[in-house]
């Protein structure tokens, strides 16, 4: 496995000097965070990622864990590695002080995630998921509720989930069939199966809250039916001591492409004990505001595991010695020179490093948003709302589907040696590879972003960004160091607004279009955001010196030149038009 | 796993109405081919891989291969199929009558391939990679090699390995240090260490014969100072009876993503009894003859697990049901709609056929005009040599890049399933992943592409093939019905010639130029040759009438209006030059 060490310079160059830290005194509610904070907060999660966890993350792969009698082991150390988090305080940094947590805001959580989850991303799964029922109770939970549980999540004492799929139910939460029968004493009787149950049964803690959906008997059918239970593995005595086994047991695990080290698992509610959270039959609206944040924290997976493989790339191209540079020798030394000499390896490197840095800085910029929403004025919070609403299913989208590029380069620098598992690198495409799908497909987010937000707002959300880009782009209309950047940047911004009055034209005769559409569209709407993130970048490299600001300014051109062309390609195909795409009967598809 | 079926009609059209038969007639040399034997010989090789080969995949991934003290043992069922293969004469379908094969030509054995290969890819390697020694000793050995070797070798009693990667050594081949020294006798003691060879040991044959590229004691550094051996693993008596064991020792095998049923071995040569092939220093050359096949064979891959993939995903986006469609409901009485009616989900599937479809049309025709290099006259030989020594590294690059998307798409259209192993789709894309990386990465085939071949060539081979494009746009300017397809075509086709020009003035200034242009560029080209098919199957298409040519005419539609556009992306990026791509110094890449 590469070693992997934070990239704690770029991390503080995203947060001090592109976003600033001006951000966090304006939030009002939440614990002040000086520099020194973030710099010790910073550090210490990346310690914690680099020695404990990192370490870990191969021998959870090959180990994976196991099913024995509705009994499931996770891989050696992720326990103690779990306990030690929990006990650190990380799990409730950003809950606030008053509810018992550190008090930080959610980005502060974000740069911890980023670290310890491109250090062992099976492992971030269990604290990541144990979120899950935290967000609910405090979204839903009586006062009792909060009392009983939240200390224990806190502390990860207790760990937790989300169930929500069910085997005819993914995408379409709507068909959910779990039932859900009131007792008369408040409590209801849980009977039906979930899969895919991240961290559904384990070893680790002594306790699991499952935060469930099912519906009400009599309840409408369809998304309004829907409502949300606590289900604790081992029910909670009123003096807050374990009670007796909740009926809900783990029926088996699921074999996986990776993340073998989180336990996906089968969970049957056997007229289990669940407690309503909320009200009857709105159990979607707290879902979503645990899908929001679950949206952005796996749009960050591209960028960690993206940055463990360029990590390991980079290293082995420095290292590995096959052939001679076009140019000339450069190790005359050696038998040949290292393959970091060779353009096309430098070019994917450099590609893998666009991308990331590049999503880095979209992402904590959404999460800062995320922050406004909660802590800034009324007027930061519509507008952070409004830009979140936009790009969360772009971030989500891009950032994974990019993720699975940048990882598999990482296989492609290796070479052979990347396919075999020995070095770790295929090890990181394979757990890259769910982010597409788990959380909202690729599809769903692109449906989400084009349907909903784009044709929904009536093109509202969108102007609301395009022209914080062209603003921006105004700025700098005098500054001709930085044109080589504006000058494509402006152009993709504006041809956005084109595109989308074309699929929105098509889309009034047929509503095949905007589904035809969409996922180029979002891809089209990523290459954009990145650009405006690096020409961001770009512009505070260009008033600075030092090695640094020379590589930011020589990654943003090679975003510029090589990365955003593509964006012709997706917008091209996003005006295409559905004929193409559904004219063909199905029944046609193979003769 | 998703029940393979030899499409045998998109197989049928390609061979029949695009390349046409006539093809058979004018070979000399080779056994005549009537529409009969085809026929015959293509239902056969479905028959044995629907019923023989797929079953055994799934296990054979989930199985893997076992070392324990040398010996290697393979998934059950590998072996028992192995010994049907050889006795039903598969393997020397392609040899000569003369020299004891069935004497057709070498595109059958193509089409054989693509049906076991799709059925059970790990399978497939060990009759492939026997077909190293038989093309070694058929170029390069004595009357009395060929007759002791080859007969084994066709029945499969034997199998064969190819001994070229070591641990320091991959695409680099003049770095290797495996030695010979000449015993006087004729024979040479070989020792060193091989890495990665695939079949080196197993428990299916009772010998296996090792191609070995080693240097002969004194011989000059470099690829001119290699030669090939021959190295059996039992040495044989000249009675033709196996004699003693020799000493080349499989040390251990290989953990790897994917193609695991396939045992990658380490194998030890330790004083190994080897015979020399051809002349000293003059290895490579037979070599060469094994990697043009070889990488029209791995550019098949693509086309293989990409079927194997479109047809698991379209069965799935059948019988999913998840939603309602966009455009109103499409099955009223289930709960949803199948996937398949979203336009999105379409969109994959038109992907995964258009790149399919178009890349088998692309690799059957390479494949006849390999038939022509060995049997074609004279100008028939050369012009098809200059046509594969341009399209050759094209077809291994794109094909085995679009296969990794293709069968990633499979993954994505199951949506979690997919990621599951009991559906067999991520197998798919763990097995087809290797592809870009084996018989010269995606980076060699590109600067063997731009370097060698375009540049090379002053162009010449190049124009070789636009002149032909040229040709096929100007029959059909009259013909308002296939314009759709022709103007893109041509577009492009002339932009190849303008995109070499930018980047070959670029390159005599600076060597880089080539390398860091080179991956786009061949990806570009990859995206015109599939126009070309494109279009000719579209010619076809729209003077038929039926099911088939409906879906074809649709499909070569997507792939103009929805996948070509890729193309001016990669243009936009091969003319950008090195400078974004090599101008950071390497020691700044990551700070």
């Amino acid at each position: 496995m590469p070693d992997y060490r934070a990239p704690l310079t770029d991390m503080a160059f995203v947060n001090k000097e592109l976003l600033g830290m001006d951000h966090y005194q304006q939030l009002d509610g939440c614990e002040p965070l000086t520099e020194d904070l973030w710099d010790a907060i910073v550090d210490g999660g990346a310690k914690f990622a680099e020695n404990v966890l990192a370490p870990l993350n191969r021998n959870g792969d090959e180990q994976g864990c196991d099913f024995d009698n509705g009994q499931v082991s996770t891989p050696e150390g992720f326990a103690e590695a779990f306990r030690q988090y929990g006990e650190a305080g990380w799990q409730s940094l950003s809950i606030p002080t008053d509810e018992g947590g550190q008090g930080l805001p959610g980005s502060m959580s974000t740069l911890l995630t980023e670290m310890t989850a491109a250090a062992n991303y099976a492992w971030s799964m269990y604290p990541g998921l144990a979120h899950a029922p935290i967000t609910c109770i405090r979204a839903g939970g009586t006062e009792a509720q909060k009392a009983t549980y939240l200390p224990k999540l806190y502390s990860l004492e207790w760990a937790g989930t989300m169930c929500l799929t069910e085997s005819h139910c993914g995408s379409d939460v709507g068909l959910l069939r779990t039932k859900a029968n009131p007792n008369g004493d408040g409590s209801y009787t849980i009977t039906g199966t979930k899969i895919f149950i991240s961290g559904g049964e384990q070893d680790i803690t002594e306790n699991i809250i499952h935060a469930v959906l099912a519906r009400v008997e009599g309840a409408p059918e369809g998304t309004s039916g829907i409502s949300l239970f606590l289900v604790p593995k081992v029910m909670v005595n009123d003096d807050g001591s374990l009670g007796e086994r909740n009926a809900v047991h783990c029926g088996s695990i699921e074999h996986k492409m990776g993340i073998k080290g989180s336990a996906t698992c089968v969970m049957n509610f056997d007229g289990a004990t669940g407690f309503l959270l909320g009200e009857e039959n709105r159990g979607l609206e707290v879902m979503f505001k645990i899908m929001n944040t679950a949206r952005l924290g796996t749009a960050l997976q591209g960028v960690c595991l993206g940055e463990a493989a360029f990590q390991g790339a980079l290293a082995y191209a420095r290292e590995r010695l096959q052939m001679r540079a076009l140019s000339g020798v450069q190790n005359p030394d050696g038998p040949a020179d290292p393959i970091i000499a060779h353009p096309d390896v430098r070019r994917m490197l450099m590609t893998q490093k666009a991308l990331i840095e590049g999503s880095r800085a979209f992402i904590h910029w959404l999460s800062r948003l995320n922050d406004l929403t909660q802590y800034g004025s009324e007027e930061q919070a519509a507008e952070a709302d409004d830009l979140m609403s936009l790009l969360t299913p772009i971030a989500k989208a891009f950032c994974t589907e990019t993720g699975v590029e940048v990882t598999n380069l990482g296989v492609q620098v290796f070479g052979g040696h990347g396919y075999i598992r020995e070095h770790g690198m295929e090890q990181l495409l394979r757990d890259m590879r769910i982010a597409t799908i788990y959380e909202g497909t690729t599809g769903i987010q692109s449906l989400d972003l084009l349907g909903r937000k784009v044709m929904g707002s009536g093109g509202k959300l969108l102007r609301n960004f395009t022209k914080r880009v062209h603003k921006f782009c105004e700025a700098q209309a005098g500054n001709s160091a930085i044109s080589e950047f504006i000058e494509p940047l402006a152009a993709v911004n504006a041809q956005w607004g084109e595109i989308t009055m074309q699929v929105g034209e098509k889309a009034m005769e047929n509503a095949d279009e905007i589904g035809a559409a969409s996922v180029d569209y979002t891809l089209f709407g990523g290459y954009v955001a990145l650009a405006y993130m690096w020409a961001q970048m770009a512009e505070i490299a260009l008033q600075q010196d030092g090695d640094f600001y020379t590589a930011k300014l020589a990654t943003a051109r090679f975003y510029f030149q090589r990365i955003l062309p593509r964006a012709e390609a997706h917008a091209r195909a996003a005006v295409a038009g559905a004929g193409s795409v559904m004219d063909l009967e199905e029944s046609l598809l193979h003769l």
